[in-house]
């Protein structure tokens, strides 16, 4: 059981930014990626249509025999809760992108927090709604920041444009005063580095990649089924829809080299 | 009948450069704009999808009287073809934002032709492929624009941003050599200024919102159903999902004030 890999999945790439983050914390597991592209974006379906897929995409990682289950999009995490995962192995762990960092936020020293994200992240206000209901003296000061994530899939980052379009945003009135940053968008860890640049070292960057990749590494040893299989594992990457675009796209969003394979989720 | 307005529909409000243009160009005529905030964006959506929205709101528009109905936007235009517009009456001019750009680039004097849109316009082909049947002396040389209706939507346009990204655009090596660029996509005739900037006056932009502007102009003066009223019409802007986020960058791509009324298109 525990040489078996990580199942992770988002509607696109964007997640591989966490997959990369379990990898080099968890260097010998395993991981199975799916990025669901048929179906992208999830920002602009319905939270049913959300469920339909993934749960065919959580059986799909089922049937290559995960231990754990890494729900690695917003949209998803934010549509899936416990309550439409009752079908699931009751053994069978689900690690999400929100809850995660709620704990983590409520936990951290900080009562001043900035938050950027999508759009739909940003107006669904379900960090600060979380986060409300363990604690009430800390504030998430939010700003949807839409124009990054398509940046960051174009292309444009690490740059003189980018650099330009970060500082526009972190400039913006509502992050006045924060003492940390949370980076809730699976595409904003590669332009971590210039957000730092920019803000200096005072305020902590919390990139939820990470944060995801602690809590799979916590619930992977509370149930002692970390790998211990010593040879290098050799991860699988899955998409519903294939695009030499798209592979590209992948290996920056991992930091290395990825192999996309095309899976339909509809084909028996 | 003359006196009736003109009916003009996009899946958002980028299609209010084109009825901007048409009032630029046709300051009697009276506009009825039907935006489908709702199903926002075309690009994602099934072909069948679109020609049943579009179905709902050319009725929508025909219950207003309207003289002439403009298909503001290319994913629609590209799926609702002759073939599903029978149910039209005859009499119905019906002018969308693909055929008259191709036939003003088959009488134009340039052969090498730059064209920039989103990647679905592009990746399409539906430009060069309409040309072809025309002309084959002419070569369209196309650029997927992506993170430009994004930037603009957000607002980053006129300023060091936009310019750095658009820069970014057209250095690319697809685009040497062209003596003319048509900006196919309804958000850019808001960046027109700064392209023609970084082009120089050599290369001559092909605005599409005019171009279907002018082919607005030729169809009423051929059918003398131009409007004669001299008082000044009152234009009418409906969409189907409301946000005051909508109605500030309606302003912004109508170039005036602008008052937004929510229709709901299924309710009867």
């Amino acid at each position: 059981m525990s040489d078996n890999p990580i199942g992770i999945f988002d509607s696109g790439i964007g997640g591989l930014t966490v997959a990369n983050a379990i990898s080099s914390l968890l260097p010998n597991e395993k991981i199975i990626y799916f990025g669901d592209t048929a179906h992208l974006p999830y920002g602009d379906k319905s939270a049913k249509a959300i469920r339909d897929y993934s749960k065919e995409i959580i059986k799909f990682l089922l049937s290559h025999h995960c231990k754990l289950i890494v729900i690695a999009c917003n949209s998803a995490s934010a549509s899936v809760g416990n309550a439409y995962l009752k079908w699931v192995p009751k053994d069978m762990p689900v690690v999400n992108v929100i809850d995660p960092i709620v704990e983590y936020l409520s936990r951290e020293k900080y009562t001043r927090i900035g938050l950027i994200g999508t759009k739909r992240t940003i107006h669904s206000r379900i960090f600060p709604k979380n986060l409300n209901k363990i604690t009430s003296s800390k504030i998430i000061q939010s700003l949807a920041t839409p124009l990054l994530a398509p940046m960051i899939e174009e292309g444009f980052y690490n740059n003189n444009i980018s650099k330009a379009v970060i500082n526009s945003y972190l400039s913006n009135s509502r992050l006045i005063g924060i003492q940390s940053l949370v980076l809730a968008c699976t595409h904003y860890p590669l332009i971590e580095n210039q957000i730092r640049e920019l803000l200096g070292q005072k305020i902590e960057i919390v990139n939820s990649a990470y944060v995801v990749a602690r809590k799979v590494e916590t619930v992977l040893k509370l149930s002692s089924s970390e790998r211990h299989e010593r040879r290098s594992p050799e991860h699988q990457f899955f998409v519903s829809d294939f695009t030499s675009g798209f592979e590209q796209a992948a290996n920056r969003f991992f930091g290395k080299k990825v192999k996309l394979q095309e899976h339909n989720l509809w084909k028996r």
